[in-house]
C-alpha cells in the first residue's frame, strides 16, 4: 500500500560527558521495524499536541527518557522513500546536551533499555540510518565548539576552567593549548568567576566559574 | 477541519551575485494563501516522484525557475501549526548558489514574476515566515565562507583572485585584508591557476583561475 503522506518524526542525539568520554544516548527498539536494534530516541509528530517540531523533540525526551534539557537545536532533516520500511519518511534530527551531573537520572529510567555509547563509536549496526544521524549530530556539535559557549551546557552549575577545556577537547577529539584557551576565555562573556569559591582537591585550589545568566552562542 | 498530516514543502533561497551585490530570488505568489506577496520559490513534496527532499528542491528550481544548480544544501527545517493558514506545516529550507553568468537565464523565465532582491534587504512584507527563512539562509551562507570553497559556486568558470575576494566580501558584508586573503589561498586546493591565461582590462593583466575539478568544502 502506498502512503500518500510521509511519516514525520523527530529524532534526538542526546550528548553528555560520562566517565571521561563524550557519549550519546541510544535506546533498544521494543517495536518493529528494526525490533531489538539500537536507535536514537525519537517519536512521531502529533499535530494535535505539538505546536512545532521542537515540541515533538522535547516531548520525546521528557516522556521516553525522563529528562528536560536546557539546550536543544536542529542538526538537519533526513528524508526519503528508502530509509524506513514503513514508507516515505522524514526525520528532523536534533541534538541536545545533558550536564554530566544529570546522567544518573537517565540511567535510572526503567521504561526502556538505554545505553550511553561512545559518541565516536556508537556501534556498527544501529537501526535505520541512525549511524549516519549520530555522525551528522557529532559533526554539528564539533563545529560549534570552536567559537561557542555551547560546552557550558554539558557542565554542572559550577566548574573549573580545566573542566571546561577538557569538555571542549572531548568534543573536538584533540587537545587544546592551555594558554591559548585561557587567553580566549578572557574575552568570553558567557562565563562568570565565582568570587572566593574554589574546588579543593589533590592539586592547589582551583577557581570556580558559572555560566552567565543569559549566555547564548 | 483539522489536518491529520502536515503539509511538507521544500523552499529554496537561491543566491547569486548580480550588479555588485548578493541577491536572493523571490517569486510573486500567483495563488492563495498570501496571493500577490513575494516568497521564496517552493513546492509541496510529492512522495510518488521525489526520492528525497533534495529531489523536491531540485524539481522546484528546475520546473518553476528553469535552472539546474550545482550546489544545493539544507539550511534548517521550519515547522508549526501557526506558520501557514492551511494547517500544520513543515518547510525544509535549502540554499542554492547560481553562478552570476547564469542570471540572465532566470530573468528570461516568463511563467511567474521573479525578482533578484538584495539578500540583506529582501523586503519587509514577504509571504508566510519567509523573511525569517531568508535571514536563516543568509546566516548559513555567511558561516560557510570563512573556511570554504563555497563562493566558487557563485563565480563563472574562469575568474580572477580579485573577483573571488570581492565575492567573499559580498557574502560576509565586510571587506577582507588582501594580503591575508591571498596568503590563505596559497594553501587552498580548490582553485587552480590557468597557465598563460589573463584577464585584460583597464589595469595590468590579471591571472585567471578555475575551480579544481573535484573541489568540495
Amino acid at each position: 500500500m502506498k502512503k500518500l503522506f510521509p511519516l514525520v518524526t523527530a529524532d534526538i542525539a542526546l550528548f553528555t560527558v560520562h566517565e571521561g568520554s563524550l557519549r550519546v544516548l541510544l535506546g533498544k527498539r521494543a517495536n518493529a521495524p528494526e525490533l531489538g536494534k539500537w536507535a536514537l530516541p525519537g517519536g512521531v509528530l502529533d499535530p494535535a499536541s505539538d505546536s512545532d517540531l521542537d515540541d515533538t523533540a522535547r516531548r520525546v525526551l521528557s516522556s521516553k527518557i525522563g529528562v528536560d534539557v536546557a539546550f536543544l537545536d536542529q542538526v538537519a532533516t533526513f528524508s526519503g522513500a528508502a530509509r524506513d520500511p514503513r514508507g516515505w519518511s522524514l526525520s528532523v534530527l536534533y541534538y541536545a546536551l545533558l550536564p554530566r551531573d544529570q546522567v544518573p537520572a537517565v540511567a535510572g529510567n526503567k521504561t526502556e533499555a538505554v545505553e550511553w555509547r561512545d559518541a565516536f563509536a556508537p556501534g556498527s549496526r544501529l537501526a535505520f540510518d541512525h549511524a549516519k544521524l549520530v555522525e551528522a549530530a557529532l559533526t554539528t556539535l564539533r563545529s560549534k565548539v570552536v567559537s561557542a559557549a555551547l560546552p557550558l551546557h554539558l557542565l554542572p552549575e559550577r566548574f573549573t576552567l580545566t573542566e571546561l577545556q577538557r569538555t571542549c577537547e572531548l568534543i573536538l577529539g584533540h587537545s587544546l593549548d592551555k594558554s591559548v584557551f585561557r587567553r580566549r576565555l578572557k574575552s568570553e562573556p558567557s562565563i562568570v568567576q565565582l568570587e572566593g569559591e574554589f574546588l579543593y582537591g589533590a592539586q592547589r585550589p582551583a577557581q570556580l566559574y558559572r555560566a552567565a545568566a543569559d549566555f547564548r552562542f
